[in-house]
């Protein structure tokens, strides 16, 4: 980062961060002018809300999710009182592992899975274990072993969640079919019998969907409810600046996260979320993920491109193709050190592109890390400058000796 | 809160909520507009920020507080690189005490002293000790009576800091004498020889003077600055609903203060702080905190001139004159319990008042716990309501059996 801002020449294909043009300064100023027309409401906004959070905005939250899993409220046993907002997904993810985990307490994730995740989990005291991915996420045969290892060491009662972005995932891209997300859940829930391991669903892509169809939820598999916990987030669909987030919860889980997060900060400002409540309820939010989608699809494109030109002739790397997302995943020939202190990070700096080491991306246990794999962003730099960095990519790849 | 809720006649002088009728409607929509006035900061606003939050409101910040204490940023060792934004100071409270405290570790706090921090405390494993506070605040005498205690215990290295609402302190309404703040600072200097003793000094309510001069800060009296830690707020002088809260850091708590943040949310929702920024920019803070100084000054000229007139005449109760925030302590004759088991409390909702028993206001070590204290809020409700309610509890008082 700081050699980002030192040189800015230089194409960063490593933060995470959203595209700065589209970012919904108009549909923001219209949402906030329709706030300011209800005298009452602008009052309410400026005013303290509760722990939970905005409850039209709460129940505006469900319904999207139940229109895009073609289910009612009462085959899913969901009602807004399992809402609840955070300023971001992250506090939210923080939270539920504050009132699951133990210090010592195992959270399996994929094998990459979300880094900011895994500084989360280490600093509540809990493991992240790994469980190895395939072109369409968690391995079933892999969490089922991952497990059963658990349960012949007695450790089983150590495993509170596996933790799965089921589209789009950061960093590999992958979107997880229906069938495996249908398989991933039996699974967890026949392995909760003794006690219970969650499913923890992060959403935080569903709507950067660029091509293909929409999946339904891994929640609308779990009609009971009681299993699989949703965070999601306006932060990459709408404005990171605004930073709304939520969680959906089982039942049980609801009273302990609203101590908590009574305890942390007694609610996420209500300014936001009245805010983000008029962005929907004013239809503007549809049309900026439509804006969006055109933005990123243009990007992804020339992401796939440009390794297609620029990757692809000197062999042995390879990639899957994401629908959606902000992230590239790429394998390199096996050897090649992506690490920061390894021979390619510097002189693709020095070329002009940055990326992220995807041994980051790694959790410490559950398997050996691959060294040679790394992850490119494409949400901020423009067409022009992806293709640039790929191209500087190229050119550091091949001054690796091998 | 149920009752109230239940019950809309009864007028709640419980919640420590702001006035509705003066939430700065009007300066937020023209701070917004100057925001939508300038693109680029506009979309800088819906952009993510940095962990420590926006700097042109990080420096405001630094500038105001400066110029309130009429020093210079050299005199005390001050940069904005100390500030750090959250979303409500109660956050930065709980970041601070999760980087100050072990499970067991202590916190000196009045005794009575803000009751939401003592629930951050418990929810941190930390102990909550109280010290003997009179019409000034702490008395030195007894926080240092208390420091030797556990120095005579060998246990004086638990102690981590000591916790001072300085201006308008919640429950009491006291606000610390310059003498009685200076008097506090060099003694926990002198208490930190062996190891580090902080001064956590929440300036929450130090705009919301009525009455009477401004007060330098205890900040401005440690001008090494690596003694007492400044926890501030916009929640009660501007907005509760925008919610943005910072704290000004000692240089050696600044790293690991951003690490915990960093952990928690990777920085403070960006739209409010530019938002915040642009308010302070554009001249309509202090304007704003004038009207809601003549707001909460006709409401404490109402709540006492009540007191003086239902409760005075009963006999054995008194209070201490509070010169600004929003809260009457109120000592009831000794015996009459104040608690919600007590015989007072639904004697008073059925008279048509709400109040907070005062023994929720103290910590659970320290020193005997008074059972017949109360605090009355005076924020939310208008004058009449205020007059009503301080009625009500006069006939609930003079019901109870004595």
């Amino acid at each position: 980062m700081a050699k980002a801002l030192a040189h800015p020449e230089i194409v960063s294909l490593a933060a995470g961060f959203v595209d700065h043009e589209t970012l919904p300064v108009e549909p923001t100023r219209m949402a906030m002018e329709a706030v300011w027309a209800d005298p009452e409401r602008a009052r309410a906004a400026l005013q303290y809300g509760g722990t939970s959070g905005y409850p039209p905005l709460r129940e505006a939250l469900l319904e999207r999710m139940l229109r895009a899993d073609a289910c009612t409220a009462e085959e899913l046993n969901l009602s807004p009182g399992q809402v609840v907002m955070t300023p971001g997904s992250n506090q939210f993810l923080y939270l539920l592992g504050d009132v699951l985990l133990d210090p010592g307490d195992v959270v399996l994730c994929g094998a990459p899975t979300y880094f900011v995740y895994l500084g989360t989990l280490s600093n509540l005291g809990a493991r992240a274990v790994g469980v190895q991915t395939d072109s369409e996420g968690l391995i079933p045969e892999a969490l089922e072993e991952q497990l059963a290892r658990f349960k012949s060491d007695g450790q089983l009662h150590r495993v509170k969640a596996v933790y799965v972005t089921s589209y789009y995932d950061n960093p590999t891209g992958v979107t997880t079919p229906a069938g495996r997300r249908a398989a991933l859940v039996d699974l967890v829930r026949r392995w909760s019998r003794t006690h219970k391991v969650y499913v923890i669903e992060d959403t935080a892509y569903r709507e950067l969907r660029y091509y293909g169809d929409d999946v339904p939820s891994m929640r609308s598999m779990d009609p009971e409810g009681d299993t699989v916990v949703v965070a999601g987030s306006f932060s990459k669909s709408y404005s990171p600046g605004i930073r709304v987030g939520w969680g959906i919860l089982p039942p049980a889980l609801v009273e302990p996260v609203l101590a908590a997060k009574g305890n942390l900060d007694f609610g996420s400002p209500n300014f936001n979320q009245v805010l983000m409540a008029a962005v929907l309820e004013n239809g503007l939010f549809d049309p900026h993920v439509e804006t969006l989608r055109a933005c990123y699809r243009a990007k992804i494109d020339a992401v796939l491109k440009a390794a297609e030109q620029f990757l692809r002739p000197i062999g042995g790397l390879n990639w899957v193709r994401p629908r959606g997302g902000l992230y590239l995943w790429v394998r390199l020939p096996e050897g090649v050190d992506t690490g920061v202190s390894g021979p390619l990070f510097d002189r693709a700096a020095n070329e002009g592109v940055l990326y992220v080491p995807g041994a980051v991306c790694y959790p410490a246990e559950g398997g050996v890390i691959p060294g040679n794999m790394l992850r490119l962003s494409f949400g901020i730099p423009s067409c022009a400058a992806i293709r640039r960095g790929v191209e500087a990519l190229a050119r550091a790849i091949r001054q690796v000796p091998r």
